[in-house]
């Protein structure tokens, strides 16, 4: 037992230069500065100056080793950095939080991959690659452009299969943890994938019980009933040009009774072309909830993304978003530099 | 002074190719799926669920440097990494908050180790070997098992000594930096263990001045006095098995007069057993209060912890805990993936 | 599409051995421990203690890509580590949060280097080199040495340009972001950089329009007007011995009309001899408000810096400051470790 204290006590007061770990650590670095313009909300509060954003930079370390007999431990610890964020409107206090990304841990092998912990759904891991304007002002996922429901589940269980004959499956489930809901799959995602030859297919769905806190956001403080979500993708990369197209259905139910909280439509259309040594990418989305139509819109985005290497790009984008039921219209111009590590 | 200055713009504004540093990045990602009934609380609040739960995974940089003459910078930051917490009861706003975990600068050599900053406490280092639980859900530290009060203290001066024919000593003194305790050891905590030829033996002492705040968590918000806690440990490794039994006293004095706030005792023995490629372990675990005997409990715990590799495992666990003056008691098994990198 | 998808999957599930990123971790870990007088505020509130304190230790990834063309790209994502802050006044529940510091993207050429993010302003870079007690009790950025207003602003578009015959030139401006401040330069920051044959100087302006939050901490919650802040610096390095003396004026305007918030001159002056294997460092200082002099005050500095190694350093610094319309003064001795990494 003396090594082992030996032990216990170096690793709790000192320092050892141990064996070098095989963690890498990676990241992205985003800004952009944008001439926005953003008549939703009206009179004094509208937007129409320019900023410096944060663009989805993050920092992760990540690794794997090798257990033998084909099989492979696997983890990942990944956080958003929140530069150039100004929660409060002042410029010289901003916190540069930290935001929760992907970390989990898991084993691989010839059976596909299990991991344990937080991580993006299937759902929306499945039409990842369809969205050419990721993490810039046209990306899905912000307030303007928003047509897609993506959710990033903070305890799961995921399981992806390998490549089989080019077919992907995907599978996760998230315990409600509550006293309502108290079962291992209270909320799961499902995704099935194609790839081959340039083609590319998917179908997915995602479920929560009424229940449980598992449901988006933009029905929080209702009495929300079950959630179903349906999305459908398709690709196709003819070298030159390529494009993906997405389509989706979110239903939420009244659980107090009557009409659904949410029965919405979406459909997202990116398409890209080689234009010298980058791309010109453009974007059109529409998103109608049939429930509630005040944050109804549609619109488009263009781009040129320019790579300096294969790490360091620089982009100029666009994006207009009409809003139908709102006081005005989105329209962003974003001059953006990425790089990543 | 061109030098200088170059020097202070190219690390303000420009990020140079530095030389590498020593640095070595080093984690824990630990996560488990749970099968939890916890009657503590009556009627609707009970908790009989499943849930996925980090086990203390945690991320760290540390570090040491020769300085020559037998003498070692020594340092280390360390944060706990929140993997699938779920303080808002939503699955996807989960915050992954880091928390603090030891931080200090220090200086090794023949005389031993002195570090300053953020550290577990001699008395908490004294014992940490003898619980094979540890970041497991039988672990000492959570509300069902707690039996030992172990803490870290935020700002500290703390020495180590080197091995002296099988005997280390430590000692922590903690500064209570407020208008009543202004000393430089209003907290502080030794520890003397001993080890050889397989046996192990620990005392350890840890006291506080009443009108700081460096006293237990449970006693927050009373109007405590002093506080003294003993500890002592022993251990055995045979080989193919091992035990391990901790013994703890803590009193808080009531600063207000009358009885006192805390006293109590408590147990915990461990045992394990080389089985095949893993290893069976088993814990014992009691704790009463004769102040207070609100939460005395004692409970068990049992698991096989099998090694992918050295640096991965996979776990069952089950822990059952009972309260006698609570509604009811805790039992939980705990399917769980370790990977240390 | 197939490797598109093959490598979407992979990054979200599987975290493969990826080839080995530039980034390089550094950072400083800084720990003191002080003896504190500060009568500042009277009665029973006075400050009479030791305490141990953290001195801006840091953590930080930085790389750079060489993009070809004589282009480089920078990055660098840097957070204060607060180990040994105590905000809750409870030493074993300290929360070591994490600070935003420098994080920001860039393209680095013979032009010069432009950069995106949060960064340091010119104005406070401009002298950075003339503060011998940096990260120490004696640093200028506590609230009893306070003489100079350094600022890092959160979203900035900064350039600093190559060492022209001894000059470099820093601009940066910042956008204010909401609906009074909708420009590109609402704030901005100039400096003019000297450095040749052991001599210094710099002349620097920062500026802000009255409506925005870009403006000095100490008159938050004021009707506050346009910031103007005027900064000179001199150095001579001799060698054996070096000096630094920096000048400030800052005005804020009262919006309301009338008086200025603001009228400060500050002075610090800063000098160091060789001695032995360390530097005798020493510092004068004053701060004076002709607009509100409640916390106008003047004091001193001195201290032994010696190094272990390039890397690793011990300290001992004694601060003493006056302020002429408080109850009293602040007087502290602190000892101090460093190790750079």
């Amino acid at each position: 037992m003396k090594k082992v204290l030996s032990l216990a006590i170096a690793a709790a007061l000192v320092a050892p230069v141990a064996a070098v770990a095989d963690a890498t650590i990676y990241g992205k670095v985003r800004q952009s500065l944008d001439i926005v313009s953003d008549e939703r909300i009206s009179g004094a509060d509208e937007v129409d100056n320019i900023q410096i954003n944060n663009r989805t930079s993050r920092l992760g370390v990540k690794g794997s080793e090798d257990l033998g007999n084909g099989l492979t431990a696997v983890y990942k610890i990944e956080y958003g950095v929140n530069i150039s964020t100004n929660p409060g409107g002042d410029e010289f206090s901003g916190d540069g939080s930290l935001g929760a990304r992907n970390a989990f841990v898991g084993l691989a092998g010839d059976f596909g991959t299990i991991v344990l912990g937080r991580h993006d759904t299937p759902l929306k891991i499945s039409t990842g690659s369809l969205d050419y304007f990721g993490d810039t002002v046209v990306d899905n996922n912000t307030s303007y452009t928003e047509s897609l429901v993506d959710r990033r589940a903070d305890g799961t269980l995921a399981y992806i299969s390998p490549n089989l004959n080019g077919v992907t499956l995907a599978a996760a489930v998230i315990p409600g943890e509550n006293s309502e809901a108290d079962g291992l799959a209270d909320a799961y995602s499902l995704a099935a994938m194609y790839s081959n030859a340039g083609i590319f297919a998917s179908l997915a769905y995602e479920g929560a019980d009424g229940n449980i806190d598992a449901l988006p956001v933009n029905a929080a403080g209702q009495d929300r009933g079950d959630l179903d979500q349906f999305r459908a993708g398709f690709g196709y990369d003819g070298g030159m040009f390529k494009v993906g197209v997405v389509f989706e259905n979110v239903t939420i139910e009244n659980e107090a009774g009557g009409d659904d909280l949410r029965d919405s439509d979406s459909v997202m259309v990116n398409g890209a072309i080689k234009a010298g040594p980058g791309m010109v990418a453009l974007k059109i989305f529409d998103y109608a909830d049939d429930s509630d139509d005040t944050n109804d819109h549609d619109g488009f985005g263009i781009g040129y993304h320019y790579g300096l290497s294969k790490r360091t790009q620089v982009m100029a984008n666009y994006v207009d978003s009409s809003f139908d039921n709102l006081a005005g219209d989105v329209s962003i111009l974003s001059l953006q530099v990425n790089h990543n590590f």
